[in-house]
């Protein structure tokens, strides 16, 4: 792989900044450009070495890039994608860090006409609570998994560029179609995010919540964790992905019931039988088990 | 607090072989004499020094002990009783690790006519998924803390030994009522076990769940822990405390549906609301911030 010349980075955040950090200890940036909504991030991105210069428009962080990566929330792509219309170096390589894929690919399509030959819809499946350029570190992707959503009209060089950029920064990429990757993700992580929301929100309604938090343990703390989320993140991944989030609050729903049905007719050995088969898929799933080489 | 000079274990499981490891490691006991519903297993206690002799009966292992450990499912406490009526030392302490308290002691009052003054039904907050001897480990209740739940039948010295005990194995004891116990664990760890099984439920059921669970990642790992925990044990305390459980289910219900109709309606604003709120919750609470020194 060509070292990058100049990474225009389109967000100062939490995922670019570890992003940027990554690719600049890989040796394989020369200089990046920074972009962010807020100058304070953006002087923050400078003064921890994150970036070596600010963008004062997405468009400015375009120019000269030949890696774009565009590391926002996903409700703001359009306006990004209208940004970028006219200010992308021709062949420059367009990535993203977006959790939902069919939206951001829908948005690059209505502003372009088609979607751009070299955008390569990227989803790494990293990341952490705390949100901000101060939360940047350079392992952030190391050994994680990034999954890529291309179509047919996305450049074969473009991708292949996208594969070894991302295994550069320590992922192991995988492609699948972007309808496949939002309903795999509403089910593995979009959902849970969901439902621990919810069940933060319910217990936190009740009377007795501040002594129900002192006692709370270790099961708690890990099952909730995910609960302390980034709202601006969540909000709209959550919305993006709403209809393949809202099947799997009905299987929930489903199954939540045949369960509460065997408690209340106090049903030992069915309620057994359905903890049984939860206990069973879990306790036999390890992470990262099959790592699918390309389409899955 | 004297030496205990022999230890009835009655259950040789995780718990319990944890319990009376913590025990040895601490001096605080001369001789363990355990007693298991499976031969198999009080033969692997011995072997593994966990139990320095085989009962044949609960009875046996009540015998001579002056500190009874009730370690079994919350389901085989009334046959325990029973067993313990006739065979109990005078003045010998009685303790449990049950994770639900009113049916246990209802259990014991239904046997013993009264509460017995020298049983102060425990909760150690402590535990893993995996059961069996073979993971009793002399840590497990290291730093953790444990809920006793006395009554005024209970005798004031019976308590105050119990509470020696506990700390002599590494546990911060409080105590509170049966009620106030079954109620704040319904929240914080019954229920979002029953979430995580039906989740688990939910997600096996659906003919993408190979691949859903290929791609799930540490948020997933992290939130369904809990759904590996040990079936038996689990149907027995869903069932017990099922009626403050479906309390919680139903605040959970509504709680999800309240995030669901702003999803449908495409409500950014109060979505986004919701979820702050929940993530402001998790995000303040911090495990054992304040342990309360007596009742809560």
């Amino acid at each position: 792989m060509k070292k990058i010349k100049q990474l225009g980075l389109i967000g100062c955040g939490m995922m670019g900044g570890s992003f940027a950090l990554a690719l600049k200890r890989a040796g394989m940036v020369e200089r990046v450009v920074g972009y962010s909504k807020s100058p304070n991030s953006t002087e923050k991105a400078k003064q921890l070495g994150v970036i070596d210069d600010a963008a004062a428009s997405i468009l400015q962080a375009a120019m000269g890039s030949d890696l774009i990566l565009i590391a926002v929330p996903v409700s703001a792509f359009a306006e990004i994608f209208r940004s970028l219309q006219f200010g992308l170096a021709k062949g420059a390589l367009v990535l993203d860090v977006g959790s939902t894929k069919q939206n951001v690919m829908a948005a690059a399509t209505k502003t372009f006409g088609v979607l751009p030959p070299n955008f390569v819809p990227s989803h790494p499946i990293a990341g952490k609570e705390r949100a901000g350029i101060e939360e940047a570190e350079a392992d952030l992707y190391v050994g994680k998994r990034v999954i890529l959503t291309p179509t047919h009209e996305t450049r074969p060089e473009a991708l292949e560029l996208a594969k070894e950029i991302w295994q550069a920064v320590g992922m192991t990429a995988s492609t699948m179609t972007a309808e496949a990757h939002d309903s795999v993700f509403a089910a593995v992580s979009h959902f849970p995010h969901l439902l621990a929301f919810a069940y933060m929100n319910g217990l936190g309604a009740q009377q007795d919540a501040t002594q129900f938090l002192q006692m709370a343990g270790p099961g708690f703390r890990d099952f909730t964790r995910i609960a302390a989320s980034d709202p601006a993140i969540w909000t709209d991944i959550l919305m993006a992905n709403r209809s393949e989030i809202l099947k799997q609050s009905l299987a929930l729903r489903t199954s939540l019931a045949q369960m509460e049905k065997a408690m209340q007719n106090e049903q030992f050995a069915p309620l057994k039988h359905l903890i049984e088969s939860a206990s069973l898929v879990r306790g036999s799933w390890t992470m990262n088990k099959t790592i699918p080489l390309d389409d899955v």
